[in-house]
């Protein structure tokens, strides 16, 4: 039998202290599996059981949703204890999701420290290094020595995630310097921390974006990266765990925008009511059937030609569904490849240029290949021709659309990732109409 | 002027102590983008200047192919040093693009033990725990004491990724516990470790797909995770930033498989040759090309009827892009929600349940927009009914078509990253071309 069913029968039988036994064993990171499969009811009592680091490290897991349910179903001395114990970054972001009125009866409640770096906290973007930063980290001043900061660590004892870099500060509270526990070990006992810390320490500022805070833990493999304010002043630290999420999150945010997902989606309950889902997609589909119809305004024009020959109608779906795949290959290539920054600025005209080359390539194999089954299937080697060639020509458009299209997107200031692909789409469709028919015309009236 | 101008200014005027001056300062990882922007020439004159631990840990942020040129530019003895120096999952890497004569060589050079570790390194599955893990990591017997521990700590002095846990095993070298570095610090030092230590500690096997390694130790938060093999012997460690690189690594192969690129291309420089990026990218056009014909085939059965009404023809591309669309969103939300695990498989009804309903809301609803502006473009209110009612099901099927597809996918064992995306082009081009073309016959039979 699971955990889970265990719990459920512990709870049910009302055999409290055995469920308690249980349940303490287990890894915040279980705790929390087990407690999302369970009804709100059993949730709510599970945690009253449990109220502790445990419990408080395990909420702080489950979707933020589930945690305001949960905290204000709590009697108001639970939810204190919880709130505590929640990490202050756990803490700020559940606390941004609660009404106003709520919030201040709750921070009421909390230990006077604690409601202090809340508050600082909510003073953030969500999305910024202030946002996700942690106010529980180890400073130390310059003079002090290696024992002494050791001795330090030893009493404010902080969790394990937070535990690792010292930072050394000066008399204002600037962040001078910083020493790794490895470095704290090996060092003398009275030797100055000043003269065994690391200077000139990779930093990030409170406003800069959570994006960039991770690509700087992850370019210098950082376990925790410092945040200082305009004054150089240490406030907090960004720890590994919070910019694996974060890089999880982004990953997550470019795969949606390049599904035509609004990243909005992300937030929502994929079991959950339907209307959110709704309106994050709603505007893209609509948009991008409104955006086709210009496509249909290239294939009004031509249709006395379609009605002379009706064999261009069949490849319609085959021009525009090639176009649109041939591009969307460059567009992510060059999207992700901006994103991570495999593609710098300096190399953009390359990278179009190679993409160009590559759709050359692709584009007269591909036309060879279908002009050939064209020709089989209409017994017309004309209608091959027109094919073959509007294919070689739709796809290196379509190659060199894909690529140059992210970078224009990206001069003029809107995120590659989002306003790429309806362009694209409209761009593919359309031309690849222009070209299809145009060639048909020249081929048919030189045949004809 | 740059860091990267000025090296190139002091190599040019043979300054080198100058330059050895100023790159001896930098991180490894700023070190790393200097080595990279460099000319090959350039960049091994760099290296034999630098030749050390700082110059092995920026070549092993190098893109491999670049250490492989690199490593074998060098002079033995100098390639010798930075082998030895580079950990050793890093230089198991490298050797694995080396030719094996090449591979035998520079092995036969190294030093003994870190030989040792790379040619157990290279027994392992380049995606495996095995493949990404680590040799370096500090191990003590379960009845030495805290003090003895930090004590060893000191004396091996591992880098500081490896530093945070100290593993502890019995006398068989299985794995039985863990302490962290803050752990044994707080711990009184005549302590035993056994005593202090967490037993079962979270574990992965050699074996084990280098996705689940991450998802584990994101799951638990943790800084590294231990490897053992099937003795539960402690075989490596796998760090926190090997896991972002995965995690990295895995989003970007999801990313390109929902652009219909192949994982391939991941690896494919993206200023280097076409040739690479042509092999990745041609298979997948190719197959869609293809089987894009068979909605031609669909429209051929309607020449007929788009003969009597011209008018069908316009609204081709908008039919089948709104179904690739609407498919998309759907496959894309249930593609990564299979990834990250948030759609498990006992919600998968629930999960395709709910697309449906949101492609009949979203279907109705653009189906209204739509048909009213193909009313007004047509003068023809039988053309707005059959262009609003094909809208509204053409969405509704893309949509539960796009959640159900990757189910069906990975139900019969493959990718649903991967395999998804060519099944849904080619259903929704069919699917839409059928149900536009079949209801405009029923509404005009009815009408005409």
């Amino acid at each position: 039998m699971g955990i889970l069913d265990q719990t459920i029968v512990l709870l049910q039988q009302h055999r409290l202290d055995e469920l308690r036994a249980l349940l303490s064993e287990l890894h915040p990171a279980d705790l929390a599996e087990v407690l999302q499969e369970l009804e709100e009811e059993d949730r709510t009592a599970v945690v009253q059981l449990l109220a502790g680091p445990t419990a408080a490290e395990a909420i702080s897991e489950l979707e933020l949703e589930e945690q305001v349910d949960l905290v204000t179903a709590l009697p108001p001395e639970q939810a204190k204890v919880i709130l505590d114990e929640m990490s202050a970054d756990d803490a700020a972001d559940l606390f941004a999701e609660l009404d106003p009125e709520q919030a201040g009866a709750l921070l009421g409640l909390m230990a006077k420290e604690e409601a202090t770096d809340v508050r600082e906290l909510l003073g953030f973007r969500e999305d910024s290094a202030g946002g996700i930063m942690t106010t529980e980290f180890v400073a130390i001043q310059a003079h002090r020595t290696a024992a002494e900061a050791i001795e330090q660590l030893r009493r404010e004892a902080p969790s394990a995630e937070t535990a690792y870099y010292v930072y050394v500060v000066d008399a204002r509270e600037r962040l001078v310097g910083v020493l790794s526990l490895r470095e704290l070990i090996v060092a003398p006992p009275d030797a100055e921390v000043r003269s065994i810390m690391r200077t000139n320490p990779v930093s990030v500022h409170v406003g800069d974006d959570q994006e960039e805070v991770a690509r700087i833990v992850q370019k210098y493999n950082l376990l925790a990266v410092p945040v200082v304010d305009d004054q150089e002043i240490l406030r907090g630290i960004v720890t590994v765990d919070d910019v694996i999420d974060v890089l999880e999150e982004e990953a997550t945010e470019d795969i949606y925008r390049a599904g035509a997902v609004s990243e909005a989606e992300q937030e929502i309950d994929l079991e959950g009511a339907i209307w959110p889902s709704i309106r994050a997609r709603l505007p893209w589909l609509l948009g991008l059937l409104c955006l086709s119809l210009l496509s249909g305004k290239v294939i009004e024009a031509f249709t006395p030609l379609m009605d002379r020959v009706h064999a261009l109608a069949i490849f319609i779906t085959t021009m525009a569904g090639g176009a649109g795949n041939a591009a969307t290959q460059a567009l992510t290539v060059m999207v992700r490849g901006l994103a991570t920054g495999e593609v710098e600025r300096g190399q953009l005209v390359r990278v179009v240029w190679r993409e160009a080359r590559i759709g050359l390539v692709i584009g007269l194999l591909c036309g060879l290949v279908l002009g050939v089954a064209a020709t089989i299937w209409n017994g017309s080697p004309w209608i091959g021709l027109i094919v073959g060639l509007s294919i070689t020509i739709n796809l290196m458009l379509a190659k060199a659309a894909g690529s140059l299209v992210p970078v224009i997107v990206q001069r003029i200031g809107l995120d590659p990732a989002v306003a790429s692909g309806p362009f694209i789409a409209t761009i593919t469709d359309t031309t690849s109409m222009l070209v299809y028919f145009s060639i048909a015309a020249l081929v048919l009236r030189a045949v004809l």
